[in-house]
């Protein structure tokens, strides 16, 4: 098994280049830090390219034994974009997914100009274990790409369809016989007298603005979460489990 | 109004060691990193001992105008823990809770080993806005006063009464009168069709470990949340929303 602990490699310099997006995009790549990633981009059958190894812990990834780089911890360091040093960094490539026909889908959830990370990662780990079935990155969202959406997705990344779209008219040609629902906190209708038939998109806006009026426009249906006395407020991600839960499962 | 832009001033210093958990301890104070947490922390009644500001942010901060310091943006970087240097970062005092008697509250959050303070936050914050009248940290959790916990709670912190026990004893004594509901993913009772009597305490185990044996075998029902097939799973702070809109108000 190759080992490298020199930073000057140029496969180490290759790798730390994909903490940039640009990078990352032009290169059509993903970084995989730690074991779950790497674990869960393989049993979803993801191109691995190579896997930068503690040698303590070349046991736990006899899954990609052939991909295997013993390497420093100077090495993991200067690869990974954590504070913690991962025991283990990969590289794939990403899928494609065809654009078209997506109208397909019934149970859609589409999020607009989302810039936390965490919350996306989140957002997309909640969408797949509720049984949603495509998740609609809209307007101006943080990169799907981006290793802590890698991270806080657990996998959820390769197991749900995800499109990314600014093209308001390219909704409402998809979705034209889907009910379409905005999540909106000035809403009059309780999250917990809602129902809405299935094919559904339901649209969450970012912490910060909510929902655009353009994409509220669109909607047909409106509803917000009962809270104590309206001061308080949801994390982006609950309100969205929280919805997602009464909607498809309850 | 003071203006500090040396490093080795003495409350700069000082304030530097809230950082640390033993010393934000033996102070009893917590650090507040940003605009929300200060206002937050003034509205409920905290005693704000000083808040060093960014110049160009003064007026921002009339609310807190004895207590105002301008600090130069080296001065805020020494003093905070975020990446990103916030425009104001404030101390104030920590406010006593009694712990006798706290078997008067009917609704009532456990979690036990929470590790993540980013999880702890947002599930405070969740806690406060669903009503919540009670949150119990058991075990060995991520310091309350965390800074990123400060953060993430959004001001729940002050809003709701926190406790915290490694005492099984003070919680079959304390609770006795309250159903005890165990989440557990092998549990057979699915969220859906399951309800609750008030007063009640809801237990929440950590995600690496779930609830321990001994606070499992103190409970009277056990539920899960429903996910696709088994395999994916949920964000602990997500679980913790849905459950709580569950038991809380729907």
């Amino acid at each position: 098994m190759e080992k490298i602990t020199s930073l000057s490699n140029s496969l180490v310099k290759e790798t730390a280049k994909l903490s940039q997006k640009k990078y990352r995009d032009a290169e059509c790549k993903i970084l995989l830090e730690g074991y779950k990633p790497i674990y869960e981009a393989y049993l979803c059958g993801l191109d691995i390219e190579y896997v930068f190894v503690n040698e303590s812990k070349v046991g736990e990834y006899k899954f990609v034994k052939e991909k295997l780089i013993i390497a420093s911890e100077a090495v993991l360091k200067k690869i990974s974009t954590t504070e913690s040093i991962p025991e283990a960094v990969g590289v794939c490539k990403r899928k494609s997914f065809d654009l078209n026909n997506v109208g397909k889908f019934q149970k859609v959830v589409l999020l607009e100009d989302i810039k936390d990370a965490g919350n996306l990662g989140t957002i997309l780990r909640t969408s797949c274990a509720l049984g949603a079935d495509l998740v609609v990155l809209f307007g101006d969202c943080v990169d799907l790409y981006n290793p802590k959406v890698v991270r806080s997705a657990v996998g959820a990344l390769w197991k749900i369809p995800i499109i990314q779209t600014t093209d308001i008219e390219f909704i409402k040609s998809q979705f034209k016989n889907h009910t379409k629902i905005a999540t909106l906190p000035r809403s009059k209708n309780l999250l917990s007298k809602f129902n809405s038939e299935i094919p559904f998109v339901v649209m969450f806006g970012s912490e910060a603005d909510g929902l655009s009026e353009k994409l509220i426009e669109v909607c047909d249906k409106d509803v917000k979460i009962e809270m104590k006395d309206n001061v308080e407020s949801l994390n982006l991600s609950i309100s969205c489990g929280i919805i997602l839960y009464k909607l498809l499962i309850n």
